[in-house]
């Protein structure tokens, strides 16, 4: 059966893989899609489990596309070969690479993570957009944060169009899963202080020291952080805004943010010991 | 002739804001389109030329639009009234809200920015994709950049993407455009310092002074910066990066090396007279 290879589109396994797209469907059978050469590369570097690997020759681009098939096989991937429009059905990508595989998913709870003694922690509370999502993890990943903490998720971390945005760093940064109320009595309980960027507050994100342990905590697109977060929170902080009110967006924010500390964790390691 | 309400999708003003979502017959007539309330708001505030809007009722959200096309007509833009379908194929956006303009281009060059004596001024060069190029002008904008200086454009300034993901900043920085050698000769003749971020920097970005008058310079996504740039720019420097190499694309690295200018200046501003 192995060697055959599916061009109904009425086949229960595309009709699966288009279902997969929501996130019912995902749940309930605990995968996600991952989709393209290079995120699947990724998430093979990265153990992600590959329960099935489909492939149609067709829309192959000739990135060594065999090599990454025989890696997924061996890793314990089922490989399916689809017909030219099969695949087309079950792409979501604008430009097919003829490659999408079906992975397990994973929970981490913030108890799972491992933390040093003075992490850097990215919190974000109720993000709506996947591509916010996949961006801001790709921006803690550049920041070498230790963890991403997700709380009370509106969009969940195995839609499609995060696992894109993210470029892979769903893979290869541990972002944990909690509810506000979980997260902050973790957070207290391990001595990690938190600070809150928000447009309302008086200290500049550069005058809030960002050293030691420490979670940055960054609210929604539409709400922003909820009085539970603001009340939490050991120190309010802002980005100076020239211009538009709006300019900044969630990722955007997390990004100056997250650098800022970076810089100031640098400096404090190469120039002061203390 | 005004109060007739335009339904054939063959209507040849129909076809025309279809076509001009190509940067050819944009470049000819001089004109770009602006869709949605809050766009066509801000090009009004911003005293961008209307020509013509377009509006369709059965599409409005319900936003003060007729307060809007009454300060357009004010302003001299023809109103012109659309069917339903005929406005569904000439909105762009996913969400169409009843309103499209068409607006006069204008063109900036280095010569015609009015600079003060310690400029920050933002320079990219080739950037390929419409959505980078509207980030980096959001960015600019919260980093309250001078002016931005687009070198050797690969995607035009007026292209619909751009326009929607600067959320009306194009129309309020100013943005000039200009050959890499011409503004290369313009920066010095000012006296204007370039900084080029290139991943192949030794110094770090918290290490370079951004005070005074000075150009960030960054490069497209697919090449960085040309040999050109790197060979004129006075300084180097470099984002510290964790993860993987790609994490930064060009507008995540603008904006945070906008930032640290900004901190930097900041600084100065308020710590240090000198």
């Amino acid at each position: 059966m192995g060697d055959e290879i599916i061009t109904s589109l009425q086949n229960p396994r595309i009709k699966n893989l288009v279902k997969l797209r929501n996130r019912g469907p995902r749940d309930e059978q605990r995968v996600f899609l991952v989709e393209g050469f290079r995120a699947i590369q990724r998430a093979l570097e990265r153990q992600v489990r590959l329960r099935e690997v489909y492939f149609c020759r067709e829309w192959f681009l000739g990135e060594n596309e065999d090599a990454l098939l025989a890696a997924a096989a061996t890793a314990g991937a089922e490989l399916i070969e689809l017909g030219r429009a099969a695949f087309a059905k079950v792409a979501y990508r604008d430009r097919p690479e003829g490659l999408l595989a079906v992975a397990d998913q994973w929970r981490l709870s913030p108890a799972d993570l491992k933390l040093s003694a003075t992490p850097l922690l990215l919190v974000v509370e109720a993000i709506e957009k996947p591509g916010n999502l996949g961006t801001i993890l790709r921006s803690a990943d550049a920041a070498g944060v230790e963890a991403v903490i997700v709380c009370d998720p509106v969009t969940d971390l195995f839609n499609p169009n995060v696992v894109r945005s993210s470029t892979g760093v769903l893979f290869a940064v541990p972002v944990a899963i909690g509810t506000s109320e979980e997260v902050i009595a973790f957070l207290r309980a391990h001595g990690v202080r938190m600070v809150a960027t928000t447009p309302g507050a008086d200290l500049l994100i550069y005058e809030c020291p960002l050293t030691g342990a420490v979670a940055l905590v960054m609210g929604s697109e539409q709400f922003g952080l909820s009085a539970a977060w603001l009340g939490a929170c050991d120190e309010q902080v802002r980005i100076p805004m020239a211009g538009q009110a709006d300019s900044l967006n969630v990722a955007m924010a997390t990004m100056v943010t997250l650098f800022e500390a970076v810089r100031q964790r640098r400096l404090r390691g190469a120039g002061d010991p203390s």
